[in-house]
């Protein structure tokens, strides 16, 4: 086993060797833009971590690790023209350089190339990967789609918020697992597992990003603290605030949601002094803690080496120990 | 061998038996509108018929015409979005009836759901497949690129102009056609050949259809006529026709071309009046009569039986021979 490190550098050297053709020009370099914005490269590190957990050879898992980065990134480039962002890791987002339609052209592009990449390993185990790439795919549009219908809803609840943060982000670090173990020929039910594993910790993960938001380091969280709570962004924080507040929360808590103009400086403190008062800073870590613990669970499953186990669990702890 | 009819209702029942999940409905709803909406079903009539002329059972090749025909519609949503079109197949195109996110993320729903399909085959022509329909639609990207390049450019040749329609609609009837010959098993030289076949096919076709637009019917036609004309399209006529103005008729285009307030009832007929004068109304019928008989010629290296050559024949005369 290698160690992560050595994962993300096997695969940003594969981003790197990327052949895009030359033209047309508006169609590839919108996509090599975004894929030189770097990112932490957890999904390709996975599918080449699990394919060596279970015996298999990283290098044959290469093209696909490759290729749910694309994916990954097909998804951000879309998101971000939804969304309207201006602003992607530090750089202006594609739609902003270029324009909507680049940015919708080279988005799908991306999505085929991520397909082209993933279809390349052995033929062995192509329709069990395919079948697997684009039923994840699938399931992260219906959670784009769930977000983006919580936005114009008032009574979302935990259950519905926790399956939709599953479909949008988790079940991609699910897939990253359980293809690296197809590609290297694990039994169907260690391979489940270890997708299991990776839907908890996506979630754990996923649920950390609305306390980072909250209570983390502006520093090293990459970005302002509070802009979930600028948006009114319905996180696990909101959606149990929403349901568990006593009549004067309830007041205060309106008055913030329905206040265009408030100010940056008052709200944001406002507002997570009144998520403190009501425990749910407690509440979600005890949630982070909860799906962390599943993902061990699940872990276990797969009977993996000592060795690959334990680097499994290395990964979980440095990612659900990040300040960022 | 069945009828082309035959075969476009075998494809229709089987679009209309596609099993779309019922939520979340913000996604799928737009897919079966778009769906819904008809159409001629060539690709997949194109699927079926060319596994069937080589021998192979066409029902193994239906959820990879499904698949083509899915690809198809997703190109159209997307397509229709960027060109910000109001009406598709007389109906209000989808970032009209719903909203433009509705419209990007069903049409990436589309995309994968077609590779879904497409990825329904036997498991071992599936990489061949998976190759060829990933390759073609980064083709049919490549060439809505060039168009929507073309549209700020004032030096586009013939040469380039023909290079844009066969990467944006050709080469897909070219996959149709050669999807169908490797689900039947055929040998890799006739595949081949009955792909270019579609290709050249496809080639005919569009440029039929700039001709339909001057001077087809508007009853057969189903569009109004001039539509090309009043956008300042750069199709075959118009492309002809700046390279080849003497400068009396360079002035009168140039006029027409810079007048963004020109009446339909004045501009059409002048446009139409110049093409005729500089004879661009027989060019691009023999350009047409070219890639017919390219096709014809490609159709024959494929050596198909008697019959089903004659079916392929019928096809060709039957689109060519289209007044819509």
């Amino acid at each position: 086993m290698l160690t992560l490190n050595e994962y993300r550098t096997m695969a940003n050297e594969e981003i790197a060797a990327i052949a895009y053709p030359k033209s047309p020009k508006g169609l590839y370099e919108p996509i090599t833009y975004t894929m030189d914005l770097g990112g932490k490269r957890l999904r390709p590190a996975l599918v080449l971590m699990a394919c060596d957990a279970f015996g298999g050879d990283p290098k044959k898992a290469l093209k696909a690790a490759v290729g749910l980065e694309l994916f990954h990134n097909f998804t951000l480039l879309h998101d971000d023209v939804m969304d309207k962002a201006d602003v992607r890791r530090g750089k202006p987002t594609v739609h902003r350089c270029w324009n909507e339609n680049t940015a919708i052209l080279s988005g799908d592009a991306m999505l085929t190339m991520a397909s082209q990449y993933v279809a390349q390993v052995d033929a062995a185990v192509l329709p069990a990967v395919m079948e697997l790439f684009n039923r994840t795919a699938m399931e992260v549009y219906e959670g784009q789609q769930y977000d983006m219908d919580f936005e114009v809803r008032v009574n979302v609840t935990i259950d519905e918020y926790i399956e939709m943060i599953r479909l949008k982000t988790s079940v991609l670090l699910g897939c990253a697992c359980k293809m690296g173990a197809l590609i290297a020929g694990a039994p169907a039910e260690k391979a489940q597992a270890l997708y299991e594993a990776g839907v908890c910790l996506g979630l754990a993960f996923q649920l950390q990003d609305d306390v980072l938001d909250v209570w983390g380091d502006e520093a090293t969280f990459g970005k302002a603290i509070g802009g979930d709570i600028m948006n009114n962004k319905k996180t696990f924080l909101l959606i149990s605030a929403i349901q568990n507040a006593n009549e004067d929360d309830e007041i205060e808590l309106r008055r913030w949601l329905t206040d265009a103009y408030a100010l940056r400086t008052e709200k944001v403190p406002a507002i997570t002094a009144l998520y403190e008062r009501m425990g749910l800073r407690e509440a979600a870590e005890k949630a982070i803690r909860h799906y962390n613990d599943l993902a061990l669970e699940a872990l276990k499953k797969a009977e993996l080496t000592e060795e690959a186990h334990q680097s499994f669990v290395k990964f979980i702890e440095g990612l659900m120990g990040r300040k960022k």
